[in-house]
C-alpha cells in the first residue's frame, strides 16, 4: 500500500439546489412534508418549481458538499457523479473544480437532465427539500474508476444514492476496490426513512464493507432500532468499526470497535442561520482527521468546528475557510 | 386611447447573473475593470469563468430587474427579451413568471445559449460585471408585439442593448407603436461608456422617440456634457419631455420640460451591502408612479424608497414586497 494522495473521494448526487422563500400554505398544496427530502419525478417536479416563489441557484449534494468542506480544510478531494450536458450540469462542475476538487466522471450523453432539488424555505427557517435526480442518478459501475479510489484514503457514499441499483452497484465495486488496496470506505445513511426502507439492505451492505459509518440520531434510531445509545453502541460495534452519531445541539459521540465512546462537544455557531448542509460539513471534518491519521478527539472536533461555520450562513458549502478556523481553534496547526 | 392594462413593458437584457468573491489580482489577472460592465465574446467569458471561485446564480437583467420591482410594487408588469432553450433560459423565464410577469418571447431556437453576466465581488463589496450576451443580443423587431405595446402605459428600454443593431431597430419599432396608441416611451442610458461611444445615437434616438429618460450623474455629464446640473437642466428640456438623473446617496432630480427642476430626497437603506441594482430599481419606482398619473414629487419618493430596499441586501431584486413598503411611508395607500 503506497500512500494516498487524496484525502477522500465523494460518491453521490451531482445536483443543483434552487432556494426560495415559501409559506405553509405552499408545502400542504404541494404535499411536501416540511423539514423533509423525497424524491420526486420531473412532472412533480415541473409542477412544483412554476408554482415556487424566484429562486437561487446554487451547487449542492450531500457528499459534494462534504468534498468541497474537504477542500477547505485543506485536503484533497475527488468527487464521483453524474451531470448532463447542459449548463446546471456546466454550474456543479464549475463549483468542484474551482475548489481544486478532482471531478471527471463522464457526464450523461441522453436521458434526463442535471437533477436539482427544490428547496422551499419557510419563515420559520426550515428547509423542505424535493429532489428530482435526473442524471444524478445515473451513477454506475463504470463511473468508478481504479486509480481514483486506490489514491483515496477514504471513499465515502451519500446514503441518498442507495436505492438507485446502478449506485448500489457502483458502491459496492469501489468498496472492493478501496478493501483491496488498503483503503477505508465510509457511508453517510442520509435520510431516515430510507434506513426503514432499506434496512436489511444497508445492515448487510454496512456490515461487508462500511468501515465508517454516519447517522444523524434519527437514522441511528432507524438503523439500530433503539434510541438507547448504550445499546446502539453495543450494535454498532458488531456492524463496523468507527460508527459517528450526530446530534445536533448535543454534538456528536464516536462509537470505536475497540475502546471507549468518544463524547465531541458541539461547536456554537457565531449565528444559527441554516442547519441545511450541517451533517455534510460534519462528516467532511471526521474523514478529513481519520485521514490524516489523527486521533478520533480530533477528527469529531474537526466535524463538529465545520458544521459550525455551515450552519452560520445561508446555503450547504463553507464561506470561510475552514483549515484556517480550526488552526485558530487549535485542532490543526 | 383605452386604459393601459399594463404598466410598464420592459425591454432588455434576458440574463441570469454568476456571483462569486475575488480579489482584485483576479480582477487585474483577467483584465476586468473594477465596478465596471463590460461585454466579453464567449471565449474570454469561459476563461473568466473557468477561474472564478465556485458562485451564485441568480436572474439579472437591468430592464428585467426593473419589472421584478413593478411587480413589487402591485404593477402590472411585462418583459420582452431573448433567452436561448437550455437551463438558464428556463431559470430566467420561471423566475420572472413566479412574480406574475408577462413574458412570452419567442427563446432562440439555434445558435449561443443564454446570456449570463460574470459578477466577481471584491472584498470592499464592488462589483465588477463582464457579460456575455448570448441570446440576450438577438431582440429583434419580430419580438415586439404590438397589443402587447399597446396596452403598457409607458415601454421601458434598457441601454446595454442599444449598441446591438436589431435591438435598436426593436427599440425604435416599439416607440412607434408606442406614440400610435398614445402610449410613452423611457429609456435608461445604462453606461456612461456607451453613451460615450454611442453620442450622437443616442441624441438623435431620445429626441425622435423617448418620453422620459433615466441616467446616473455620470451618464448624464457624458450625454449632456456638462457637469453642472442648470446646464443639463436647460439640455435635458430641449431633449426629451421628462429627464430624471439619480447621484446616489444625494437622492434624485427630475427635469420636467414645463416646470421646475424637482429634488427627491435619498432614502437611507438599513444597511448598505450591495449597490447593485438601485438604478433599475428606482426606474421602476418613478415608471409605475408615472403609469398611475401621480404626481412627480410621489414618482421620485417610489424610486427612492425601491432603491433603498435593492441595496439593503445582496441581489438586485427586492427580497421585501415594495407595495408595503412604499404604503408604509405613506407614498402609496
Amino acid at each position: 500500500m503506497y500512500a494516498a494522495s487524496l484525502d477522500v473521494v465523494g460518491v453521490g448526487k451531482a445536483i443543483v439546489d434552487v432556494i426560495a422563500q415559501a409559506d405553509d400554505a405552499f408545502l400542504a398544496a404541494h404535499s411536501i412534508a416540511k423539514g423533509g427530502m423525497e424524491l420526486i419525478d420531473e412532472a412533480r417536479a415541473k409542477s412544483i418549481y412554476d408554482a415556487m416563489a424566484p429562486g437561487v441557484e446554487i451547487s449542492g449534494g450531500s457528499a459534494a458538499n462534504s468534498i468541497a468542506c474537504i477542500a477547505s480544510l485543506g485536503g484533497k478531494g475527488a468527487f464521483v457523479g453524474k451531470v448532463s450536458k447542459d449548463n446546471l450540469g456546466d454550474i456543479f462542475r464549475h463549483d468542484l473544480k474551482a475548489l481544486g476538487v478532482h471531478f471527471e466522471t463522464t457526464p450523461l450523453e441522453k436521458g434526463p437532465g442535471t437533477a436539482r432539488c427544490l428547496i422551499n424555505v419557510t419563515p420559520d427557517a426550515q428547509r423542505s427539500m424535493t429532489t428530482y435526480l435526473g442524471s444524478a442518478g445515473y451513477v454506475s459501475p463504470a463511473d468508478i474508476d481504479e486509480p481514483t479510489i486506490a489514491r483515496a484514503a477514504i471513499t465515502f457514499f451519500e446514503g441518498y444514492l442507495f436505492e438507485q441499483p446502478m449506485a448500489r452497484e457502483a458502491f459496492v465495486k469501489a468498496c472492493r476496490i478501496a478493501k483491496k488496496t488498503g483503503r477505508k470506505a465510509s457511508l453517510t445513511l442520509s435520510d431516515a426513512s430510507c434506513v426503514d426502507r432499506q434496512h436489511t439492505a444497508l445492515i448487510a451492505f454496512s456490515k461487508a464493507h462500511v468501515d465508517v459509518l454516519l447517522a444523524n440520531e434519527r437514522e441511528a434510531e432507524a438503523l439500530f432500532q433503539s434510541n438507547r445509545l448504550d445499546e446502539i453502541a453495543k450494535k454498532a460495534r458488531t456492524l463496523c468499526p468507527l460508527v459517528a452519531v450526530t446530534m445536533s445541539e448535543k454534538g456528536s459521540v464516536l462509537i470505536p470497535r475497540e475502546g471507549e465512546v468518544v463524547r465531541i462537544a458541539p461547536t456554537r455557531p457565531q449565528r444559527l442561520v441554516d442547519t441545511t448542509g450541517a451533517g455534510d460539513a460534519y462528516a467532511a471534518g471526521l474523514l478529513y482527521g481519520l485521514a490524516r491519521g489523527l486521533d478520533l478527539e480530533k477528527c469529531g472536533a474537526l466535524g463538529s468546528v465545520a458544521a459550525a461555520e455551515v450552519i452560520s450562513h445561508f446555503g450547504a458549502r463553507p464561506q470561510q475557510n475552514l483549515r484556517k478556523i480550526a488552526v485558530e481553534a487549535g485542532i490543526l496547526s
